[in-house]
């Protein structure tokens, strides 16, 4: 039993749809959240800078006496989770494995699509652990970049969104694919628009919910669950103006976020 | 006469069309091109953190023996520059006042539109300095953050770039505007699709182009312009890998942009 909090990390706004998750699936966690929105977006970024921002993100969360990280960040998954390991003696989750996992349970005819921003895609990180555990998987990657802005525009319904995935995901059609890893934070909220491109022939993989799921297991596994059956508490941090932190994940939350606090994160 | 070279700071890329103007308009001019790829996007960030970016960014240009600085980010020049030009003692140009000035000159029934980032609109730059030139001008701002994604994507000719242009520009044809600054460095690329939009009927004032112009007419009040009539030499450094600046940036000038070398800007 531990009653100290789980760390979740996000290079930004994104990944508080893994904390809705975790927070559904643990209700009894406290959780620190810390998004690094003065250096979004890690998608873009090289594998360098993107290990070089995580190792000081987990740096600030440990002086938060965490239990364990949660890295919603997809980026910082495939790019950084493994060197962060090498340096820190700590638990942690990223949410490649548990939705590579799951798209190996969902898939009949072997045939899975990841979708994700630049750095995801090129690092492989789905297409890895997928080929290790179904290693005659057909799998096609594809960077999707207009889909975080058009989520955060709240197009995601529009005629705008629709073209722009019918453009994106138009390979992923003609190779017939039957599973579709939805792998940024920001795409469930794309799930009515990328569905009606594949007429409802996909099933769609959220790693959010898979993560958490993957978190509760470890978790219990080497009994650092709470004692708290409910109540848990979530405090927020982050390395720019909280203000529209506040707006657009007030949004995804479905709920008021606060406290918020500005991080110097370079000064840690 | 002086010949030591023009600093151009971006926050990335895009920079690269004010340069490209400068070079046209200032062929003897070496110049010095600082991107600070490891930190875009400006245009989403908070003035504070703009300013603290910029500050960084121009300690290192003056490194470089620098003249003049040329602020081709609009996002810079907007939230930045007034408290850069407290701090350095180098003449400063940004692409603020040089487009502002040009939208005065074309409007023939002073309605007026800017497009730009999210931090170049709600800075309200470009909306004082014309009120402060035509005080009865009708002006209106839109932010267009899909704009810059389409661009990188190659994609400013599509039926997607179509229709986020008329989705964005609604307003602004609405008001019936007769002049038009694309308000960040990655507009112009758009010039044929927003054309489109407005049926052709729409001045559209590129800011790179007006602040070459006014560079010139600097260097030479302030007895600066080089001694050199052509055969100008350009030095890049950026923040983060040079292979995406190198790739898309070639792109932009229409020749292989070397050197480039990479700067730990946070180390300065």
């Amino acid at each position: 039993m531990d009653n100290r909090p789980i760390g979740v990390f996000d290079s930004g706004i994104g990944g508080l749809t893994v904390l809705k998750e975790v927070m559904e699936q643990l209700p009894g966690e406290d959780i620190v959240y810390f998004g690094d929105t003065a250096r979004i977006p890690y998608g873009s970024r090289s594998k360098e800078t993107v290990i070089k921002y995580f190792l000081e993100s987990v740096t600030f969360l440990l002086t938060k006496k965490i239990k364990a990280i949660v890295i919603a960040c997809n980026t910082a998954s495939a790019l950084a989770m493994e060197e962060a390991r090498k340096v820190f003696d700590i638990p942690m989750i990223g949410v490649i494995d548990p939705g590579a996992r799951a798209a190996v349970g969902a898939t009949r005819n072997s045939k899975i699509g990841v979708i994700g921003t630049e750095g995801t895609i090129n690092s492989q990180a789905y297409q890895k652990k997928i080929r290790r555990m179904l290693p005659m998987a057909e799998i096609i990657g594809i960077s999707c970049p207009l889909f975080v802005p058009i989520v955060e525009e709240g197009w995601e319904n529009t005629d705008v969104a629709y073209i722009t995935a019918q453009k994106y995901l138009l390979e992923l059609k003609e190779h017939n694919i039957d599973s579709l890893i939805l792998g940024c934070t920001h795409y469930p909220a794309l799930r009515y628009t990328i569905g009606k491109v594949f007429e409802d022939k996909v099933t769609m993989i959220n790693p959010a919910y898979e993560t958490a799921k993957a978190t509760k297991i470890m978790l219990k596994e080497l009994d650092l669950i709470s004692n708290k059956l409910d109540g848990g508490k979530c405090s927020f941090y982050v390395s720019d103006d909280p203000e529209k932190f506040k707006r657009i994940g007030g949004n995804i939350l479905r709920k008021e976020i606060a406290p918020i606090e500005k991080v110097e994160i370079e000064d840690i």
